[in-house]
């Protein structure tokens, strides 16, 4: 779900009954039956050429990542994993070899999860591999996570390394699902996104789906080894890579203060929580520069 | 779902906990939260060239069918369609033509049925249109109509017209949403699917579903007017057109004789309810031929 899509959707959208939260957030919440039970629902489409490339990346890979995509939009919500759908279109002559190859990826992924793949639609066709997935998952009592919970004053802490996902991250990376659960469970977390799009730009979007503002500190930007990598040759730093190369799959979250602060000193996960910058009253995104704060392109990929 | 793709998931798949219908029927049953709501899951993509042709069919039809393709899951399932979920890939120099138009289809269609646009991910490529569409629909009391329940004895029951939908049809269908819904409340029916790969083949899977076998009554097979029109020039007769073009989107229904009696007597839909064979306990599809029984071949689209 991004941008573009959701302001179409949303200028047409009534909200209607049986949706909790619509369009805008990492995924879906339905209303089910009578006692209320919310799943939440994700779906998310990958492509040769546009979210791997065939004559580059094993099948096992992608089959692997048209799973882990969404599976990071359920761990966005705080949802466990309850099943998924698939639809696959696989070019015609490579079909065969194809299939296999995908659900080596996918299977493992699933049972990690104990995500059911409950059903699907396959095709063969002329065109390249395409894979489209939804998920659905079940909120945990504290309620689905959601992206517009976020106050002035919270501070912004992400798990995992940031930039360079397009070295193997991207199709690599392991869905935060049981570290967003953990969170809710032990914290108190006001709101949370995962970050496919690049660090800058899903930052901004959570600030203003939450009505306020946010200031990252560059600095303290925990760095993947292959932004630095890419640094190298690409005449950007490792910082603006990890500001906007996306696909880090990784938690932004917004917590007040002084649970922010015994997340940081408890570091409850298997991967380092880090605060990166906090929520103003001011809207926009904005970088600390020294002493000053300056505004800060939402670098990243707009669909 | 078809016949491959659900063989091969079958093979691999433990049945799990929150799954009520896996593979296998029409759409999948999701049990969720404490009081055991059941949601109907169904997912199905169309793509240029497989499902459609951009040269001749206009997007908006095309959008139209995504969800209507979809809608016709949940009919043959005996749900209420309650939220959708998108995938597009829109080829790049087009999209900004494409996108309004594809809306303009869905929209009515979805406001028809009350059915909430709730979320989805849209790209732009290189490739041609592709849609996923996967919906989710609440059951009511009687619970799913599935595809099991046939027994020997029971009268299959079909509703409306069959053959040539290539003339149009396959574009312009109702899902027959509330019709399936009516005669699950009114009546008793043991099993439902909806009509999608073709009559005979169609048939030949609910009877495997549920067991047992099935004879049609080839002469009884309602018409449609595409059909006759085909065999004009097709080779191939009308009857054969309604066995094999698929796409008629139609209930079939297994019905004990009693109460399909009376269905056919009420005949309590807007479209006409027709006896067009029985199940019985030898396995496999069979035709009636004058006095005799023999093997039909169950024609089909096979994906």
């Amino acid at each position: 779900m991004e941008s573009e899509f959701v302001r179409w959707l949303r200028a047409r959208l009534p909200s209607r009954p049986p949706l909790g939260v619509g369009p805008g957030d990492d995924a879906a919440v339905l209303r089910l039956g009578e006692a209320g039970a919310q799943a939440v629902v994700t779906c998310d489409l990958i492509a040769e050429g546009v979210h791997f490339r065939l004559d580059r990346d094993a099948p096992r890979r992608i089959g692997r990542k048209a799973l882990a995509v969404n599976l990071s939009d359920l761990a966005a919500m705080a949802a466990v994993p309850v099943a998924a759908f698939l639809a696959v279109l696989l070019p015609r002559d490579e079909a065969r070899q194809l299939a296999p190859q995908l659900w080596q990826g996918l299977q493992p992924l699933a049972d990690q999860y104990d995500l059911a793949i409950a059903g699907g639609d396959t095709n063969t066709w002329d065109g390249p591999l395409v894979i489209s997935a939804t998920l659905i998952g079940e909120t945990i009592p504290p309620g689905p996570l959601l992206r517009s919970g976020a106050r002035p004053g919270d501070q912004l802490l992400v798990t995992g390394r940031f930039g360079g996902s397009q070295l193997g991250h991207h199709l690599d990376f392991e869905p935060r699902v049981r570290e967003a659960l953990l969170l809710v469970e032990r914290y108190t977390v006001h709101a949370g996104m995962d970050c496919s799009d690049g660090l800058a730009l899903d930052v901004s979007r959570l600030a203003e789906e939450s009505g306020c503002g946010a200031v990252i500190d560059p600095e303290a930007i925990p760095l993947a080894e292959a932004a630095g990598q890419l640094a190298k040759t690409s005449g950007r730093t490792a910082i603006e890579h990890a500001l906007g190369d996306g696909e880090d799959f990784e938690l932004l979250l917004a917590a007040p203060p002084d649970e922010a602060k015994r997340m940081l000193a408890e570091q409850p996960l298997p991967v380092t929580l880090t605060r990166v910058g906090e929520f103003i009253d001011q809207p926009g995104l904005w970088q600390n520069q020294g002493e000053r704060r300056v505004k800060l392109e939402p670098l990243g990929y707009e669909h």
